[in-house]
């Protein structure tokens, strides 16, 4: 830190991304990534625009925003696209958030929530999951606060109804409840069909997962016009620009493959409920994930353990270091080979432990 | 505004980004793009990584970091790539003004400053330039606050020496002095050499001018260790996957077409030489510009009839309603022939005017 750092950011604790090894040629399940290369399409569309680099982007993202909005059947001044939705998340954590109006969300979700309320001075409250690990949706009814929920939560999997997420927001009209659904392809239920009944609902998707394009940087929100409004006053004060021309293109091609992502989120779905049963075979607890991951535990190896020791032999799962979930790890859902391979050292792993044990 | 809006913002006054106009193909002299399209490198090294997309880009930018900085000759840990040098900016004001550290600046120059410390909250100063539209160096010696000054700057293209630059830096050693050097490629003095003796100097670049990326977003902060962890820190609390897979592909190529692009800035200068003489032929007055654009005003038509009348005439230059400078228009240095037209229709419009005043 140098002596001219600001004394504010005294308690910053910067996110921490998963890792991106450029040493070992890994099975990457780490980061929630899709399998699925985009289709040519969408490489067709940035090529096309490549050749145009030396102009600036369009800072409304017109068309592409309208695009969406046509999609999801709301008007186009109830969206605004970002640089991934951690833009979005972090536009509404400032437009909507400050010393005075603080934010709750579980003791257990997206990691990124409590730093950007550390970034930008905002008093932050965490409710706890239930024993199973589920949101307690009671906890937040007339709460007072604003809220954000990842639905389905990370790094769990595990999703509300729309109907329990409407009651949270019905029961707090004077905050703004801040539904992050990046994971909503993958069997969870999207809150876009309430948006024109709650003008404190704002829902927050991204391209990065269903749609194969996390290394584009885009996401979007949705929501009552005045919040829309709201979040663009944010952009046009840090960044207008915010979506380059290469991911406006490859947005508005991936919006066209609805079938195809759909196809893909299917394939997920079975490798995903296929990889759950072969792990409870061997004793795993694993959360009943509507994700594009798992969140498992083993009854002989501990998280970290099996997290060291499937990285030794090359394959990259995510652990996190903190209370409660310490014993599981999180497996984003990729190729059926890649989860035999996983399975398979997974396997290994235990006999090995076991033998050790004896 | 909806009722949900942080008090925080009530004083926003967003950045206008120039016009992108959509409607009628315009001769664009307005937003200082260059008119070279990106080398055939930079465009194939985006297509390839198009195909990459489902994976995260490197939070790092590790190859584009450690390549850009092998080229400007400092230590990787010396430089920081941003998302548009916008970002870079942005992440100065965040990290190294607050409340108890105000920043000053030119009341003339880049429009985004403002904006930067209202977003903030950062108490800011204006110091106006001189009768000559130059950069007062002495009202910045020892000013004992935090400086950002863009040189060249804009929008009067006027530039100061290093050695003017170097005075400011050490007369304020408590304080960090940020030099946006987004147009210092056609003509400017760079402040690169005097890093390693500055521990408070921080240079801002961008790859949008004269790199021809504008619609690509890449900038970078180059500076002491310290300054840019500290930079670090708020990137990752805000964007850590802040430079997309395509940006960095493209950034990497143009680092290798360093002979293209300083042709390009050469046939920039020469053709802003050439409008320049012009326009003084017509009774200009014309800042002698360091940068891809003019700043000029004419002694018969104001900024505002001037760059109405061009517009209706399909040539788009940028007109500031701002105190001090309404009387002048800015022209982006475009291709000879841009420039040409430019010129055609300003001799029209003068020529119309002098008759109506007849």
């Amino acid at each position: 830190m140098s002596k001219f750092f600001s004394a504010k950011y005294a308690a910053l604790d910067p996110y921490v991304p998963g890792e991106q090894p450029k040493d070992v040629q890994y099975v990457k399940l780490n980061t929630n990534e899709s399998p699925f290369a985009p289709p040519l399409s969408v490489v067709e569309a940035v090529q096309a625009e490549a050749k145009r680099l030396q102009l600036y982007s369009d800072p409304e993202s017109g068309a592409l925003t309208e695009e969406m909005a046509k999609t999801i059947g709301v008007k186009k001044s109830q969206v605004i696209m970002t640089n991934g939705s951690d833009e979005a998340l972090n536009f509404a954590f400032m437009a909507f958030c400050d010393e005075t109006r603080p934010i709750v969300f579980p003791d257990i979700t997206y990691g990124f929530y409590p730093v950007f309320a550390r970034l930008n001075g905002i008093p932050y409250e965490t409710l706890p999951l239930k024993e199973d690990f589920t949101v307690d949706v009671n906890a937040y009814l007339g709460i007072g606060k604003n809220v954000v929920i990842a639905n389905p939560n990370a790094p769990t999997g595990l999703a509300l109804s729309r109907e329990q997420i409407e009651k949270i927001v019905r029961s707090n009209p004077d905050n703004v409840v801040i539904v992050d659904e990046a994971y909503v392809d993958f069997g969870g239920e999207t809150c876009v069909p309430l948006i024109n009944a709650y003008p404190n609902l704002l829902v927050v998707q991204t391209f990065s997962k269903s749609r194969s394009l996390a290394g584009a940087r885009l996401g979007f929100a949705v929501g009552n016009e005045a919040l829309i409004a709201d979040l663009n006053a944010v952009k046009y004060s840090t960044n207008p620009y915010n979506v380059n021309r290469m991911t406006a293109a490859a947005g508005l091609a991936a919006i066209e493959e609805t079938e195809r992502f759909a196809k893909n989120c299917l394939t997920i779905r079975e490798n995903r409920e296929y990889t759950a049963a072969r792990l409870k075979g061997m004793d795993f607890t694993v959360l009943d994930s509507r994700a594009n991951f798992l969140f498992a535990k083993s009854e002989f190896v501990d998280g970290k353990t099996l997290y060291e020791e499937l990285k030794k032999r090359g394959v990259l799962v995510r652990w996190f270091n903190a209370e409660r979930i310490r014993d599981f790890i999180r497996v984003t859902i990729g190729t059926k080979e890649q989860m035999e391979t996983f399975l398979n050292e997974v396997r290994e792993i235990l006999a090995e432990k076991g033998n050790e044990s004896i």
